[in-house]
């Protein structure tokens, strides 16, 4: 028997639930609609239209096979009927309709349904600052806007920019503004670092590093105050807490908010930030009412509490579940865990699970191995260095998650990926020690830097591997009077210790090769707490397990060793 | 209280349960001993040796730091003793002593042991035919041979190789000879397909058309019968079961078999296939005694048998679980998937699990979803095709294996090791469906190319999906009249159907692009079994499923489309 089925909103969740729903009933009568012209297209290739890596905004609304995904297309191809422009302006759930009005004739109806579905989006938040109307401000808020940004540079009318918001979206676009049009651009973050909460401080200073790198001025901990205009009301510069700068466009990218209005309207659940509640089967807290996308609050496959995670592969996968739970299919999605990558110049960051600092907040026993091994065989060409922390519970020995930070290629994907999977089914550190890697020297190394990651973090929860806290290497490095017995016990090759040693004096900075520990330790002075230092922390960490062994046991390994350093800002470069 | 340890082997897993060893009982006295003077080398990086990509040998035995793992650096840095050029000849298991012989010296000794480790490897598989023995008949035993390979060609003594066996290490030779050398070579296979028994027949043969693509000629189904020789016993050419081929070197490159015998004369168990036989923690039939790497049989986490896996990768992490268990740490290693990972000129190719061949000869109601989704954003630059083989059980619904071709990237072992790690975890089709990829258009699509191998995977266990079968299609498209009733429904763009439509007739080949299907399917022929084609085999699915609900349910996909078929050689191609 068929039935109607109605959905509000048609970028991502919605038309895949659409599609999906349409191949398992394909006599059912399905309308979408949508307030916008545009639909159906991929909001996370923004960043790349703009920059002109992709060179035309009709491609993000297109099959792999060139044709646009438009009204007709979904009416002629799937038999799914469309409505753009149109609004929803209510849901009468007694009545089973939604009341719905054209935007440009101003006409209002009420749809009929059986079933319904919000996959209403989310809004890119405006910062409440002055000046924020101003022409030359923009939000991602949709394709128009970016059309608008790509046109404005395009024209000439863009030499300097600022970008306020340094997650993905505000790092993506700073590299897209600067990278293909050199337009001047200066990246803002209000938190201490960039992509906070996403990642762990001193990965994201590494991203910020090479931004810096590429002519990109970072301001963390810095937060706009006020727009400034001329007088034809355009925006010519932003004041900081710290300074004010030029800027002839500048783009808001400080989060986003879901779109929940119509659903807490209409008397569903919606948490208190906002995200509109489902169960397993995406079905809110009416039976008849499904959502998906980035309007609803996701289950934390390793906290179990709600969160956001407005993400496109998120929304079509959700949506998939729509599809098939409409179609009486009980199908479930059970959570995320907030896997994410991005691209910043030649550079790649990602991340899966819990950051340490998130986990550490969450009340686990957490801690982290970071380690910096080659991406792939040591001995082949064009390997090169991944940083990669991965943060695990002492207790249970449960991975919680994996940061890594490296070239601009798969790499990064393949661990955040394999880790995602594991954490996912509740993987263990042992887990994570015996995951199968595909190896070739092209591809990986005979122990993968995953497996690789796992030993080191066992070697922590067995007490045989200590590691001396970053920060506070970093505070003695730049104040040495603050822990007095800290000395720096240098491993590496003598050409790259001596310099050190020179510099700080061998009272500070005691340099022993390697190969030589075994024989000459007792040239090791007493009376230190050595912080021993070489490239990657590998052969530091053995030579903590030899001193452990001859009962000199409270030395702490530098982890990642000047791998680590030499990709962070610091005063005392170590390379 | 110290313990007296002797490791016979010191290339792989040798050195590292040795290493490992170490570092959690430092006062234990270990020694590793090894019948030739290199060891602890990458065994793997052999190829890239050859192909001038790795310059010098001696990278292959050096530490990411440029150290030489030689006996002086397992003596000086790790505390290890080793004897090289010395042969274990013996096992007392009574008098727990080994009987050594020194190859320079002749002299014989026993050395005593509290625990022993085989770690004694595989060596090479001699084909038993006329002029194995010829000078310039290597097979890759050791690093020696390589160097001398190498060394031949370097002198310009090599200008047409033929490769025997088209595994791994024949197809990475051929490329080694041919692309930076120039030497004419030719690949030959027993078997019907390159890779047996280790990724299903089309997706090797994408790969042997690549390498034909590249100037070597493959004869499969074809063996050596002979090997010719000069005058002075160089070896000048090869005789096969089709022809004779002129040669200046061949390298037989036709499998390996474990080094058993010490283990077979000291009366521990080994299987019929030659793999000494161990328990989880690595411990041979005599507990004082355990062995690792390629000598030992390992258990396959599907099928639960016994199988080999010479890989330096499983060597190196069933060592650090001897290490653990040499030291008391009760660690396991649980068995293998049998993980595989090739790069092949521009191209690579990656498997893990079992194949559909290999899946059926088990036993299980084997099938597999054959797709060809872009490995990124499809509308990102550089993006490409990646052919994925998803084998799962139709009963269970667990999923077997993957398979993947695709271009030379990372993005191979993105899919592979993510499918290892759910396959070793149970995994099944709706977690593959659900496994959070990290979504960014440079990485990967939103739904990614996993997550859509599973939900075909999903939609032919529902029946939705039905393939038709890739051989019996190719065969009728050689002779169209063992099925007279079918024909190929061509859904693609006009431009790219119209060619066929003229070579086949309409009769044979019907062409209705696929968005005009929902207005014109009355103008499909009826009386006809249908193969719909598309390029991917996604559109070509949604027409199935239309045409289903039309009541006409006997047609077939061709899954994956035309970008199987142009990857493959065929007299009758389709692009």
């Amino acid at each position: 028997m068929s039935k109607k089925v109605v959905i509000v909103g048609a970028v991502a969740a919605g038309p895949k639930a659409a599609c999906r729903l349409m191949r398992l009933q394909p006599d059912w009568d399905v309308t979408m609609v949508d307030q916008d012209s545009l639909i159906s297209y991929g909001g996370c290739g923004i960043p790349y239209y703009v920059s002109g890596d992709v060179s035309d905004e009709s491609e993000l609304r297109a099959t792999s096979f060139h044709v646009v995904r438009d009204e007709n297309y979904f009416e002629g191809s799937k038999g799914i009927k469309t409505m753009t422009r149109t609004r929803a302006l209510s849901i009468d759930r007694k009545a089973k309709t939604v009341q719905v009005e054209n935007l440009d004739s101003g006409e209002k109806q009420d749809l009929p349904y059986d079933k319904l579905m919000l996959a209403t989006g989310a809004k890119p938040f405006d910062l409440p600052i002055p000046g924020a109307d101003l022409d030359g401000v923009f939000s991602i808020a949709n394709l128009h806007k970016a059309i608008e940004i790509k046109s404005r540079i395009a024209k000439g009318q863009v030499s300097k920019a600022v970008v306020i918001g340094g997650g993905a979206i505000g790092i993506e676009m700073a590299e897209a503004l600067t990278d293909l049009w050199g337009v001047e651009t200066v990246l803002l973050e209000l938190a201490p670092q960039l992509l906070p909460r996403i990642v762990d401080r001193h990965m994201a200073d590494m991203m910020k590093k090479h931004l810096k790198e590429n002519n990109i001025p970072v301001y963390t901990q810095e937060s706009a105050t006020e727009l400034l205009g001329n007088d034809e009301g355009k925006v010519c510069g932003v004041k900081t807490t710290q300074r004010t700068l030029e800027a002839d466009l500048v783009v808001m990218a400080v989060g986003v908010r879901p779109r929940s209005e119509l659903a807490r309207e209409a008397g569903l659940d919606v948490t208190a930030f906002g995200g509109i509640k489902v169960n397993q089967r995406m079905q809110t807290s009416d039976p008849e009412i499904y959502a998906a996308g980035d309007c609803v609050a996701l289950t934390n496959l390793i906290t179990g509490k709600e969160m956001l995670a407005p993400l496109g592969s998120l929304a079509n996968r959700e949506g998939r579940v729509v599809g098939d739970n409409l179609a009486g299919i009980p199908t479930t999605f059970k959570g995320v865990l907030g896997s994410f990558i991005m691209k910043g110049f030649e550079r790649c960051i990602g991340a899966t699970g819990l950051s340490y600092e998130a986990a550490l907040a969450e009340g686990f026993d957490a801690d982290y191995a970071l380690t910096s091994p080659p991406d792939r065989a040591h001995f082949f060409p064009d390997q090169s260095v991944v940083i990669m922390q991965l943060v695990f519970d002492r207790k249970t020995r449960r991975v919680l998650g994996l940061q890594a930070f490296g070239m601009m290629n798969d790499s990064i994907s393949v661990r955040v990926d394999t880790a995602a999977a594991l954490i996912a089914k509740g993987g263990t550190i042992e887990d994570f020690g015996l995951v199968e890697m595909a190896y070739a020297p092209p591809f990986s190394s005979a122990i993968d830097s995953i497996n690789a990651a796992a030993y080191a973090a066992e070697n922590m929860c067995d007490n045989r591997l200590r590691r001396v806290d970053l920060d506070r290497f970093f505070e003695w490095m730049t104040d040495m009077s603050i822990e007095p017995d800290w000395a720096v016990l240098d491993v590496r090759h003598p050409l790259e210790s001596q310099p050190y040693v020179e510099k700080y004096g061998a009272d500070k900075w005691f340099a022993l090769e390697y190969g030589q520990v075994r024989e000459r330790h007792e040239e090791i002075p007493t009376g230190k707490t050595w912080i021993i230092l070489c490239n990657a922390g590998t052969r530091s960490y053995e030579i903590q397990v030899f001193l452990d062994h001859l009962g000199k046991s409270d030395s702490m390994v530098l982890c990642g060793g000047t791998n680590v350093i030499s990709r962070l800002e610091v005063e005392w470069p170590i390379s």
